[in-house]
């Protein structure tokens, strides 16, 4: 999810490299060399500046466009393969949220386990083991008021810090990024939610509305399964580390659950940054999606240049738009 | 990709058995039980219907409403993990879908290997050695003029056998099904292309727009990148076999392409159905989409019912519709 990592972007030197060093059989997808320069309207000699792709316009953007997420937002899921971090919303879920705080402070985490991989949609983590009845959830509530959408205030809808996408959008009125999460929201009833896009993390429930208590959670692995919109807690986002649970091998039980307890990777820790001593932390840092620098990349990427694309799309989906996450240390 | 796989999808009994199952510490995302039945309006004592998933209208529809593809369009792409099986749209790409045939009975695709791998984007294939000259393509050809959309005269129009969407779509006029793979068309000027979803295979290209011959080929293993429509030449989907790509661990270089030989998965064989013996072929039907049960079956995806969702979304992204196959035999 770094800038460099991105599917839809290539840093100048990386696209020169691949363009000098490829096969002409093996060929480049979409890849935005920065030399492009549309051809000068004949009423105007000064040519418009070259086309600068969203991971350009990114690593060109001075400190103030990043943020440092609170450490109290902050999840690290370690795995046996690596670091899975996430970033916490609680302006959109606060019940939840600290519910989870709650779990992951009373170890309720300790032994769970990856236990759903389920190809172009989600893994899940939980218990690996069935048992009734199920691991206590200590002071942690096992139900929950489902928080699916805020209704606010006219104060607090000004206040809100959504940041619309001029495109349209089939699942809600409108769309955007409300600090620093994909969004939807509805200006006549005042509600917002967050939107399930790859990487997005959500509470896991049963039929019964305010049966997910943050037990078990869920992130999008494949296309955008919007129509969870509105039907369940959205809780955050992976900031890093989605290939260590994008690739895990899918699981042959009905909805993608693992067979057996063997098939699936054990937690070997889940813990808030907060709690975590500052010489092991991986110290994130988000774009600001309410910088001006974001709302540029956001139009590059709705109209591509480059010499690669031939015809802008004059469009983007909301799922389309990352939103850059950096690691400003190295890991140990 | 096929029924019971079905990300979106669970028989009854599959449903059954893990309400069952299940701790409710593990919970289940997206179950629709079959039992759901509206609360009755007051005027009208009948109930209505049952609610019926997409994928239990897939499994109760007749024989008619599934298709043998022609064996002439569909690619055995056989690799060490298993076998993916692609079908091929020559009413998209004729020409492309010729050079492909002719590169594959040539042998052209003898000794590649999947070269790319690339989180939330492509898996693609081609020559694993970066040589030059590149291995001859034989007398297929080096460059293609751009099937990147296809015009139609009126009467072409008129039959083109393409199943409109409700819904609306930011990136096209028009979307829907066209012969059985994701579409958009444009009316004013009947023009047709197929979309980028998740399994969409298409030809790799370089920056000149006439550089794709089919050498190289990939598919899309994340959320659609719907920008890429009418900017390269689709010629296909993948049937069966995603989960034996979208595991592949990702490429460490620029794109997601691998760093070294020995990190690409080989190809064992790559063959067009027609040329395998019968007791090798997976024998795949497809579900008509012009069938009046996909009809039904998208609306079910429009309005999902049961006991799980509460807020059906009235709307269905175009790539949120599986198109669903199946085979008809044990692989041996």
């Amino acid at each position: 999810m770094k800038p460099a990592d991105n599917s839809f972007s290539c840093t100048p030197s990386a696209a020169a490299r691949l363009a000098r060093g490829l096969a002409p059989a093996l060929m480049v997808l979409a890849v935005s060399l920065p030399t492009y320069a549309a051809t000068p309207k004949p009423a105007d000699k000064t040519p418009p500046p070259p086309y600068k792709s969203f991971g350009e316009i990114v690593a060109a953007s001075p400190a103030e466009a990043w943020r440092a997420p609170d450490p109290e937002n902050i999840i690290y899921m370690d795995l046996p393969t690596g670091r899975v971090v996430i970033e916490l919303a609680p302006h959109m879920a606060p019940a939840t949220v600290a519910n989870i705080r709650t779990l992951i402070r009373e170890k309720y985490f300790d032994g769970m386990a990856i236990v759903r991989s389920q190809d172009n949609y989600v893994v899940q983590w939980g218990d690996p083991v069935d048992k009734t009845p199920p691991k206590p959830l200590g002071s942690a509530k096992a139900t929950l008021s489902p928080e699916w959408q805020r209704s606010m205030t006219p104060a607090e809808w000004k206040s809100m810090g959504f940041v619309p996408l001029p495109d349209r959008d089939g699942y809600a009125k409108e769309v955007g990024f409300w600090r620093g999460f994909h969004a939807g929201r509805d200006a006549a009833s005042r509600t917002a939610w967050l939107s399930h896009c790859y990487g997005t993390v959500g509470v896991g429930r049963g039929s019964a509305a305010d049966s997910g208590s943050g037990a078990s959670l869920y992130v999008v692995t494949g296309h955008a399964p919007r129509h969870l919109d509105r039907n369940i807690t959205v809780v955050g986002r992976v900031l890093q580390g989605m290939p260590l649970l994008s690739v895990l091998p899918r699981g042959t039980k009905p909805l993608g659950f693992y067979a057996t307890p063997e098939e699936m990777l054990p937690l070997k820790s889940f813990r808030l940054e907060a709690d975590v001593p500052a010489a092991d932390r991986t110290a994130m840092e988000v774009f600001r999606t309410e910088s001006p620098e974001f709302k540029r990349g956001v139009e590059a990427l709705r109209n591509r240049g480059g010499d690669w694309f031939k015809r802008p799309a004059g469009h983007v989906e909301l799922c389309n738009v990352p939103i850059p996450a950096r690691a400003t240390r190295v890991e140990r």
